[in-house]
């Protein structure tokens, strides 16, 4: 190693040993001990242009073991990022780009948000399906216009969590070629060695998912790790993996492979000394000698000469294949094509009753060739939850611009996968299970929230209509869980029309995620030549049958329950009862409207009102009101036949017009 | 094969696929594929005794691959546990002891609920820890009271799922040679063959994790499978997996092998083609033969000698070792030594700030020598979390009698495996983690609910309050997602005193998971001299500090806010404003008290109400009334110290009184 090499290594374990120093909270061990194989991976083999972090064939490097932020904000502001050295000085400070972990709408140059273990393990799985689907439709034969790799450091957490074993065995049975992973083997965690839990074979473990496997012993030795990387890009069929020895606060003479280097500052003596350690002055701190900022700078240039010639090869691509090249920077800008609203199809009372799954499954079909970037599928449900492209391949190897993806009975990874799709421009993923299962992906549904990316979330089977799977299949407090989290769009539409809407509004929301909730059971049509249009949706709620004069009562309902409202509307007409029938398919929606509109369909003095969901009524009371009726599902279900059950538990028109009744009667 | 095995093994077959056929719904393949090795299981090794089905020693069983429910149904009715031909005819119908998937509730000889796949797998990881337990802590020489062991049958789809990858590479580890697989390798899932997500080499896989690995070749030779099952009995310090290869519907002619068999009925003329490929007589329905039935209710006759044998030893036991068999008994009948409450640590004032993770701590060490067999850990945050019982050993190869657990950062299968300890009488488990990766486990918090067992969820850091680690470690619609989980207790505690009734509350709850949301900060101890006593937390809500007369207004506060409403209680006195401050750590105790006591604590015609909470405010307006304000985070957090993030979100005294003036302005 030379003289600065080493220096420049040590630049980055001190600057992450300062900067958590100075934050007095924070992880150093991981960025000291993983810094030789990052500076090999930065200045030795990753592409990419710190002046434009956005460009399209960039390689994408993901910190799974996101806590270990520092290592990438020192990788980021010495090659010349958009992070300043005071960045580093403000790190987990108010506003400031240099959070705790990594977050990627907050920072220029990190590709997906990390923290949350093994998501970014399975975020690159994705980031490597969305590559292999772009060279594959726009590469060309001399324009291999997208031939960029997927590299990731993981640590032992991330490969102990279960969402990295589903990850990898799609990885190697997709043959994608395009990852490259590095282990961060330091043997240890919270609770101490990893030898008190995590004694598996890895190695054996990756060669089982098919997987191209290797070792450095020395994870100091950035001349060893380079020649690993060398290795594997040279491996066009398998991911790969090396795992690489380190130690944790490496340099750190007293903290060096223990596990209380691992989320807790040095402290300032043992800084100095680790300073001393490391031939560095001990006073100086935030120290970058003036030939390792140039050294880390011009390896940045470097990335950008072959940004420029790029740039050079998509005009000349432009010129010979306008089509595909326009195709790619419209959708790139969210510039979808004329007339795809109209191809969204249109459900009539002719069509008899239709399942919103069907009707969610007919709209994918009527606009996937609007919208060639996207792709989704299932986690091995998708005859049930209809997600298929008809006459699109299945993306498999060999086949990687198919549009169907199968992600196997991995509900957590498919989430993650699905992340990694949509932050790769200009994908749109989809991807469905059951709604109950939602349960197992519920933290890359948040962290595309997070992130605001447009993930789209389909789920099927959405209440205890599914009927016969029974209590564990069917989900009761699934819908308020969900709404609950921020910045997530959560749509369960009425009807095979509103279904299409949601299709609607779920591409056409570009700031986080969308999830749109179906039917097993099969609707009526809502006929809209008597009742409100469904594009209505869009607004979140909306009357859809009125009474004449102003309402005694509204009901309030969602999906599958709407009917229920209808039917109960006209009954209690015939009783001279006014009542007004609102269907709410996704409350974030409404909230989002303007107070006039809002009071306009929920009128304040309107206080008989009654909501109609065959799921949890937590959340309910903000729109009922202190003398409304919540009908809903507060105890778990049970296998019966669908109609059943919706009896049993009092979905039914008789229930709720006696409901209804009881506001009329002292 | 002898005429009676086929006959025996194809009358499971038809047995199943008569059920799901009558009831037009199910799925039949699984149990076809299956039928030979389960057969082979329970007539030749499983120890089991069907008029006992609670029989201390006998082997467990797990149908992890649920959905097969037909084939655990028709054991359990053909081995004569309490199940009859007419509930096998009722399978799926309403309120039957055959719902669609096995739930352990409702069917004796069912030992853990299944379904959602992969929990079951975890679950039996669970079971052989708390067998390891028990036989470390009771079993002396000549008194093996516990060496039964764990089977199950696993699916592809389970081995799909990353939570049995976490809770395999945790049972290699702790060298459960107690667990025996059966994987029904059918080749066959929803999508399709499993060649199109699934090939990766499972055996070498299962070998990575350190198990006792061996392939059957067919599955559908009962000798083979119970030579291999011999095997696995021998290998005492590895976990054994079974890979059999089956074809799922087999002995249908045009279905075997095929994913239409997996989740539907055979169809009435293919079941008839089948009836006939298997030389039974096509038109009879549920047929037992005679000597079929006396076959394997001999099978559970062999169980019911063993059980006496059992029992004998176990009434030696108790004369030789009368303390541990008492002490053994009472657990199993939820009879605590006396004395136990008395032992909660009492705070005061004068130990200054306490955080309630910190109190928990002290909690489980003051009470852990009155419950000998709870047993607990976390996912790799102990020292975080602070679990560790002190002066007992880590649970480790060797040391099974170690009652803390290491689970590694394997959230998902942490839940399970605690479910699969709280199964087995009289293990009380507890698992803990940060609220926010209770996001990893929903799944086996849910089952626990279903199941209506005592797993205890820790989950500390329970706020935005947390500080730097920033937006993806800090929990805000946890809360109300928790919440909404049916049968679930949630108890978010104000302070020391509360941590340590929560803890009561947890331990005396027998119906049902309770999960404590602990903080990360330190807090004041409340002054029970001053305010109310901390006992009061187990009617979920209670006047903590009343004013003078009727209040003009409420403070509804959880955790640590109700320091804010103390503080501002305190400060508008000053104003002449009567306040109450209503402590609520946990909706559901509150909901299970009587209507007077509701109304005394929020009395209906006091409208002016506050609810604080560090989260999201949906379904706090349930509590607030139509007027009242909800003080809470309805949006992501950030990274910085956590007393800014506090007072940035609005946090303060200063807020909350601005908020209260605001009522009585005009």
């Amino acid at each position: 190693m030379t003289e600065l090499e080493n220096l420049s290594i040590n630049t980055i374990r001190l600057l992450s040993a300062d900067a958590v120093q100075k934050a007095n909270s924070g992880h150093p061990g991981m960025p000291m001990g993983a810094a030789a194989m990052a500076y090999a991976l930065w200045t030795k083999h990753l592409n990419f242009d710190p002046s434009d972090p956005d460009w399209p064939n960039r390689d994408r490097f993901i910190l799974s073991a996101g806590h270990g932020s520092m290592l990438l904000y020192s990788l980021l502001y010495l090659t010349g990022y958009d992070l300043t050295l005071d960045d580093i000085k403000n790190f987990r400070q108010p506003d400031s780009k240099t959070p705790g972990h990594p977050e990627s709408h907050l920072t220029k140059g990190v590709e997906t948000t990390t923290g949350p273990l093994g998501q970014g393990f399975a975020n690159g799985v994705g980031f490597a399906i969305a590559q292999k689907y772009l060279a594959a439709r726009y590469n060309k034969p001399g324009f291999n216009l997208f031939d960029y790799n997927i590299y990731a450091i993981v640590s032992d957490g991330d490969l102990m969590e279960g969402i990295s074993s589903e990850a990898a065995s799609i990885a190697g049975h997709l043959k994608l070629g395009n990852l490259i992973y590095l282990y961060d083997d330091n043997h240890i965690s919270i609770e101490g060695n990893t030898n008190i839990t995590f004694t598996e074979d890895t190695e054996k473990r990756f060669e089982s998912f098919g997987w191209h496997v290797q070792k450095v012993e020395d994870g100091n030795d950035p001349e060893k790790v380079s020649e690993a990387i060398q290795n594997a890009l040279k491996e066009k069929d398998k991911p790969s993996i090396i795992k690489v020895r380190t130690h944790i606060a490496f340099g750190s003479p007293n903290k060096v492979d223990t596990p209380g280097a691992h989320g807790s500052p040095l402290g300032d003596e043992e800084l100095r000394l680790t300073k001393i350690n490391l031939g560095w002055d001990p006073d100086k701190s935030f120290y970058v000698p003036d030939d390792v900022l140039k050294f880390y700078r011009s390896a940045g240039d470097k990335g950008k000469s072959k940004q420029v010639e790029w740039n050079k090869l998509f005009s000349e691509y432009k010129n010979k294949f306008p089509e595909l090249a326009d195709e790619y920077i419209d959708f790139c800008e969210d510039k979808f094509p004329e007339g795809w609203t109209d191809a969204l199809p249109l459900f009539e009372l002719k069509d008899g009753e239709v399942a919103t799954r069907s009707a969610s499954g007919k709209t994918i079909n009527a606009i996937a060739k609007f919208f060639p970037t996207m792709i989704g599928g299932s986690a091995d449900l998708e005859p049930s939850n209809d997600t298929f492209i008809k006459g699109e391949k299945s993306f498999q190897p060999g086949d990687y611009d198919g549009r169907n993806l199968h992600f196997g009975v991995r509900e957590h990874s498919m989430g993650a996968e699905l992340n990694g799709i949509a932050l790769t421009k200009p994908m749109i993923p989809y991807g469905a299970t059951f709604l109950i299962f939602s349960e197992y992906m519920r933290a890359p549904i948040r962290l595309a929230a997070i992130m605001g990316i447009r993930t789209i979330f389909i789920f099927t089977h959405d209440s205890i209509a599914l009927g016969e799977d029974g209590t564990t299949h069917q989900p009761v407090e699934q819908l308020i869980s969900l709404r609950s989290i921020p910045n997530l769009i959560v749509i369960r539409p009425a009807d095979a029309n509103e279904t299409a809407q949601a299709w609607r509004v779920a591409l056409e929301h570009k700031t986080g995620p969308v999830t749109i909730i179906l039917t097993r059971q099969k609707l009526p049509v809502i006929d809209q030549s008597k009742f409100a249009k469904a594009s209505n949706l869009e607004k979140g709620a909306y009357i859809l049958s009125d009474c004449e004069d102003k309402p005694q009562l509204i009901f309030i309902a969602t999906g599958s329950e709407v009917q229920l409202a209808i039917a109960a509307q006209e009954k209690l007409k015939i009783q001279n009862i006014k009542a007004r029938v609102v269907s709410m398919p996704s409350w974030e929606l409404f909230e989002k409207q303007d107070y006039d509109y809002r009071e306009k369909v929920l009128p304040k003095d309107v206080k008989k009102r009654i909501s109609i969901e065959a799921g949890s009524t937590l959340g309910w009371h903000k729109y009922i009101t202190d003398e409304g009726i919540a009908i809903g599902l507060d105890e778990f279900g049970k296998s019966a036949p669908g109609d059943w059950l919706m009896k049993e538990y009092g979905f039914t028109v008789e229930e709720v017009i006696q409901k209804a009744l009881g506001f009329f009667k002292l």
